[in-house]
């Protein structure tokens, strides 16, 4: 099974009105939805990030959206661009935090830019759910300080759904904690299995853990502490995976550390984007090549749609109190519709609400 | 510059005889180089070794091979596959150690295997150096145990030389060393470095700490505490380098701890043959693409050998007394004739006295 991620949320939209039946606050009553969207987050805002709200407003009835950002840009980018701002209110934030700034700031000189403005309107329940394609440090650091953890979670996780051979994955902790303890891990790996099966529609998600080898015994001090943890759980866990499976179907929930995370995250789209270039350059090589080239262009195109991770719109912090969900930080407007999509989803299966009575349970135990 | 291993060799080879002027007591002399194989090492072992060996004793005049195993099973393949044992001598081990075998059992079960003894055999000079396509853990152990360590060497490393976009890197560790301390990662470094200039003819390497951002205080703490260590070598430092920069031209020695070097390794390995895969789906979709498909075929093949990890042969073990090369588990013929050649390099341009000084250099200092 492959699906886009607006496949994915027609199919899994459906599937959670029936499974649900109006469990869900915002299930079955004519409640919106409202989404809060940092309007200057990423490298495109806030051209982009409104063109993807506007689509967004199109695609699902029940969104109402919130963006943040300076009042008079924001009119002023729809009006040059003709962009309707239907159903969207704006709460205005004079300032922008940088990719290049450092994350703190958003503590310290930058209280007022969108973004913590937008947090800060998340924390105080101005909206349902968060998206911003800003900086991914800012973001976590304003996850963790201004809307605050959900008790129990010792880190919340990054956790981006990455696309498969056939389907998706998801990676938990992408680069949110560098440096990990066994517990943290195996928090990941609950907090990844709510997500997966909530959102995704994964049924009895399987975990496994990254590591060098697929013997129990295999791996650092940290993946050998964590092994045994991961065994003793409720979950599913099918073991050590090595990274040369991921990319098939190992896992659905490859549970790592931040740093071990990142390295996969990042050479993931490194190795895919060397090689895509390179046969790139086999069909730019030659006039004939350039013909035999354009018989499979299109066939070619939805392949490389299929393995392309702005697909999935970004990454879900698992471990907040609400639902906060990053989108890349180069989204076009279609990225940035799928991130609200997924935000939407994130919501409306009420997630945290799931982390919050698992971890719970977990403590009582 | 995109050179095949092949090439390399004699591109390299013929900048050694030309640079060290008979400094090296092979060069310019008589003298043959003898290359200790395990001729049981491996998926396909022995038929391709031996087939291996056939092709370099043709391709290097100055090559003579002394293989190890069951020299009846040795005399029966090459009898049955008519392969020439021409300027090779067989050194008897009756036992063969397996992948799934632990690696400790080299040293105590399996005391006569191919392995153990074609180690033993360098240890004590019968040979110049050693190539296998065993398992990497039994071979570490071995050359650890049996072959030993330069002094100085806290802990060898495995360091296979990698195709990039365009030509190639290495990885440094690649999995010898799960867990590691800083000072581990600065001899990676140093030891890498050595080889890339010498055997890859690399000018000044550059060298590059693997990590999740490009800031100098970025990373874990294994990361944190390595950074100011390279920055005050006498290394060509180029500071961090995200994983999303691997496969093009970050830097010539990816240093890393091995749980991340194997990561990154296998990684790299997974998505590349999944996306050729998903490349190779689409040419085989239908007719009209299976006609283009078969026009840009010979190009398409250029190319896929030139990311082929395979290409370079394998890895050698840096820090180890001798020279001691891996060579893939599944080596065929060709990428076993590439493995001798590179362990040839290795042989002729004293990588392992050059290691020896640098660490003696070091300890002074």
């Amino acid at each position: 099974m492959r699906l886009s991620a607006g496949a994915l949320l027609i199919h899994y939209g459906n599937q959670w009105k029936q499974n649900r039946r109006g469990e869900n606050p915002l299930c079955g009553s004519d409640r919106k939805m409202k989404i809060i969207v940092d309007a200057f987050g990423g490298d495109n805002a806030p051209l982009e990030i409104l063109k993807g709200c506007e689509m967004a407003i199109k695609k699902y009835d029940d969104l109402e959206i919130l963006l943040v950002g300076s009042t008079e840009k924001i009119n002023e980018c729809a009006k040059e661009n003709s962009i309707s701002l239907k159903k969207m209110e704006i709460l205005e934030a004079p300032d922008v935090i940088s990719m290049e700034e450092h994350p703190n700031e958003l503590r310290k000189s930058k209280k007022n830019s969108s973004l913590a403005v937008a947090l800060r309107a998340l924390a105080e329940d101005k909206g349902d759910g968060f998206v911003g394609a800003g900086s991914t440090g800012a973001t976590l650091m304003g996850a963790t300080t201004i809307v605050g953890r959900i008790k129990g979670v010792k880190r919340p996780a990054i956790a981006p759904v990455m696309p498969k051979m056939d389907g998706f994955f998801m990676l938990c902790d992408s680069g949110a904690n560098a440096d990990c303890r066994p517990e943290m891990l195996v928090q990941f790996a609950k907090m990844g299995s709510i997500y997966m099966e909530k959102v995704m529609g994964v049924t009895n998600p399987r975990v496994g853990l990254a590591n060098i080898g697929t013997e129990d015994t295999k791996g650092d001090s940290l993946r050998t502490e964590t092994f045994p943890l991961l065994k003793e759980s409720e979950l599913n866990f099918v073991g050590n995976i090595e990274s040369r499976e991921i990319p098939y179907d190992a896992c659905d929930v490859v549970v790592t550390d931040g740093f071990t995370g990142n390295i996969i995250l990042k050479l993931y789209e490194g190795v895919a984007g060397a090689l895509m270039k390179k046969v790139k350059g086999v069909f730019k090589k030659s006039l004939k090549n350039k013909l035999a080239a354009s018989v499979v262009l299109k066939d070619m195109k939805t392949m490389a749609k299929q393995v392309d991770a702005n697909e999935y719109g970004g990454a879900p912090f698992l471990g907040v109190k609400k639902p906060v969900f990053k989108a890349h930080g180069n989204s076009k407007a279609q990225t940035f519709c799928n991130a609200i999509g997924m935000a939407m989803e994130f919501v409306r299966n009420d997630v945290v609400g799931a982390i919050t009575d698992a971890l719970a349970k977990g403590e009582e135990e």
